[in-house]
């Protein structure tokens, strides 16, 4: 019991009514509430008895025996007959944290040549909008109760969406909707490993995060060498007899990052491997939609729709932000997948996500942003001619980034470093290798996709700077 | 190789370019991936020379030769040097799925008494697109792309609107955003496994699903017994003793479905018991925003913030179709717990979250649903008495639901299986039990929160003859 000297305590000063708002029984039990949070009032410490702290706070009897009851019934005050009502023993009082520190603002580099960004100017807010709007607007009452997460209209339309546009093999029972792509690999990821899956044959270079979400789930991550014309299946079907390895995870339409696009001969040569050894191919289509020297290639999916997860997102094509994406999955994985125990996008965000797809708010800005990459990667492609003749640009006309070949003698992580200097956002290929440390050619990953129009002349400008201080040894 | 006699197929009845749209390459290939895709050109087969099929089809020469070319690089088609150009070996023909079936439009009885759902008529969807609305006019772009799921305003906004409105020990470092209570549940549940634990003490009855997805998590349900006080904590120490159990999920504020408050004593007897075995508590605040007799008891969490999570979401009180939950989380749970692996809600909604709690959006739909619920729960009451007056009706004036006593010798499943004859939604506690075969009083628990308000006396009408024909065996 603390020995807290009630008599000697202003009250009026402890417990000030001034500072709430409401009525009194309300402010006083505020003034109660965070003196004891605060400590001011101890566990143990007795309050006066009613009529006297009444008549210190100027009120009637019946706002303090109201508190005094209310925070009893809670137990943070302790009244037992014939005692002093007092702050409850039980009480835990925990310093006031410290507030957590102002999240620094998120920002771009102003020169933003880093990969795996969108045009984040350009991202469809109002077209979202006007299907969140309608979705909020017409949705039936019934339809905005669900306990189960699955939403039929959304599959349906992902299923739509990706059988006109990547020529999928799809229907509403094969789509999962989910949180993206990297959500996409981890329930994948999960399922696979409850299926007695060990290692997961990964692309090297690859994107980072994809293969690190499997790991996280158990999936070790067996590198495979990619060439001018994608993974190397002959390679990846060696790994698979040495490791056991009966999954892969490969972007067939333009392999991130080196830009290729897997050949006819290894399409097929990875579908009978994934035949042979009753194994999953986890092709991962994060940017198929954007192709400028033809149509897009086809989803791999299409050939094998047994044996070939299909992941994708609304990410690079319009926001991370929207935080929608698909599975389209085999038959025999459905059921599997669904036990597995995720949380799905919001029943909102489903019924938003199948109007921006069935009234063509995509598609309407696809063709506005296959226009203004093509001609951004023009623009990109003509710059480094210029600035950099020396330096080869490799990657098919696809995508958000083309790789540049560094010349002889300057290191990858000096041009990076330099850039910083400029607020000119880079990125060393080994970055996307599965063991950073191995020797590597030195090259960047030069990513337009939020590089701002304007500023293309002059990021090439200061890239070519760069380069050759690092050159230089500057 | 297929035997296919090419010279007697009418390409142009095969390959129907009228049936498509676009300049006639684009129209071509989708009647050839059609005609693979759906068997009619099975794999193996030979496709005409190209001046050939450029004949039969009326097209110039360049049509076929880019088609078949674009095949070609995507595997579909096969086209060695000197030979005919064939629908790749590879290609898995897979007999058109039927399509889904439509799935049933979603919806509640007509005299809904089914606890667990919200006022679907009254979910706040204008003040939610508000939020919606200014979180897509005014974000700035680099704050749409997040690749760390945590929004830090969101976690603020929770952590302020809990403080105020729930007394909690909050503040944004200890706020994680949720998809919902089932997600948050989840997520503990997921975090505990991963600390050792294998069980959970669970009151019993209580809502299923909340121990289901824990039981999914490996963490099995020790049930301990409710009475008009609350789960009876006693019981639960000796649970505790008797199976190792240091974890608790409770529901202080208004046991479901009981619909007890928790007496002092055993908030204080809960803690002591927490502390005592390094355990953790945790508080299920489903429905505490309504009381309707007196302010809401604060929560549990203040007066342990070190061993209590706090669980909660806009389920009840706004509409479970946004999607959005929190946990509070001891500080010693929080880096655990983040690294569990699961997804967040998108940027957006976490965005709106926090605009929907900060300028007040949750609060003015509280203040409406709280006089709705307590107007609707008064006239239920009051329709009960009239109709049923054998009947007694308990649970504190709080929540979504009270508890009817049905007279002797009347047994609830003949009751709920009555009522859906008059398409009036009941349901039997013994739903709710751990294990729903064990013997139980008879009783119902009756959801006020979707009761369409001009039907409550007809819905307490139907209630009545349908306990008045199970009495007498019909």
């Amino acid at each position: 019991m603390v020995n807290i000297q009630t008599n000697s305590i202003a009250w009026e000063t402890l417990l000030d009514l001034a500072a709430y708002d409401g009525p009194r029984h309300v402010r006083l039990e505020l003034a109660v509430r965070d003196a004891v949070a605060s400590g001011r009032l101890p566990a143990g410490a007795a309050l006066p008895p009613s009529r006297l702290l009444a008549a210190s706070l100027g009120v009637s009897r019946w706002v303090v025996t109201e508190v005094y009851g209310r925070l009893t019934a809670e137990g943070i005050l302790d009244a037992r007959t014939g005692s002093a009502t007092r702050v409850a023993a039980s009480v835990g009082i925990t310093a006031p944290r410290p507030a957590s520190a102002p999240a620094a603002p998120l920002r771009r580099p102003r020169f933003d040549l880093v990969p795996g960004v969108p045009d984040l100017r350009h991202a469809p807010r109002a077209l979202w909008l006007r299907a969140m709007t309608e979705t909020l607007a017409e949705t039936p009452d019934a339809e905005l109760f669900r306990l189960d997460g699955e939403v039929p209209a959304a599959r349906a339309a992902v299923a739509a969406y990706l059988s006109r546009s990547r020529f999928a093999r799809a229907d509403a029972s094969s789509v999962v909707v989910t949180h993206g792509a990297t959500d996409g690999m981890r329930r994948i990821a999960r399922t696979l490993r409850g299926l007695g899956h060990a290692a997961l044959l990964v692309e090297d270079p690859s994107w980072a995060r994809m293969r690190q979400v499997a790991a996280a789930e158990g999936l070790a991550s067996v590198p495979v060498p990619v060439d001018e014309h994608g993974v190397d299946v002959p390679a990846m079907v060696a790994a698979s007899t040495r490791t056991g390895a009966r999954a892969a995870l490969v972007t067939p339409a333009h392999q991130f990052p080196v830009g290729a696009a897997l050949s006819p001969e290894r399409r097929e040569g990875l579908l009978a491997w994934a035949r042979a050894v009753d194994g999953v191919v986890v092709e991962d289509d994060y940017d198929a939609e954007f192709r400028y020297d033809r149509r897009p290639i086809g989803a791999l999916q299409a050939m094998a729709p047994d044996r070939v997860v299909l992941v994708g997102s609304l990410s690079k094509t319009a926001s991370p932000a929207f935080g929608v994406g698909w599975l389209v999955l085999p038959t025999w994985l459905q059921g599997t997948i669904r036990d597995a125990g995720a949380a799905t996008p919001s029943t909102l965000d489903q019924l938003a996500l199948a109007r921006f797809l069935t009234t063509g708010g995509l598609d309407r800005h696809l063709r506005a942003a296959r226009t203004r990459y093509r001609r951004r990667r023009e623009a990109l492609l003509a710059e480094l001619g210029r600035a950099l003749p020396e330096c080869p640009v490799s990657g098919i006309a696809a995508g958000l980034h083309v790789v540049l070949d560094l010349p002889p003698g300057v290191r990858a992580a000096d041009v990076v470093r330099g850039g910083e200097q400029h607020d000119l956002g880079l990125s060393d290929i080994r970055r996307y290798r599965v063991s950073p440390d191995a020797p590597a050619p030195e090259r960047l990953v030069l990513g337009y996709g939020d590089l701002a129009d304007p500023l293309v002349a002059e990021a090439v400008r200061l890239l070519a700077q760069v380069v050759r201080n690092a050159g230089r040894g500057l």
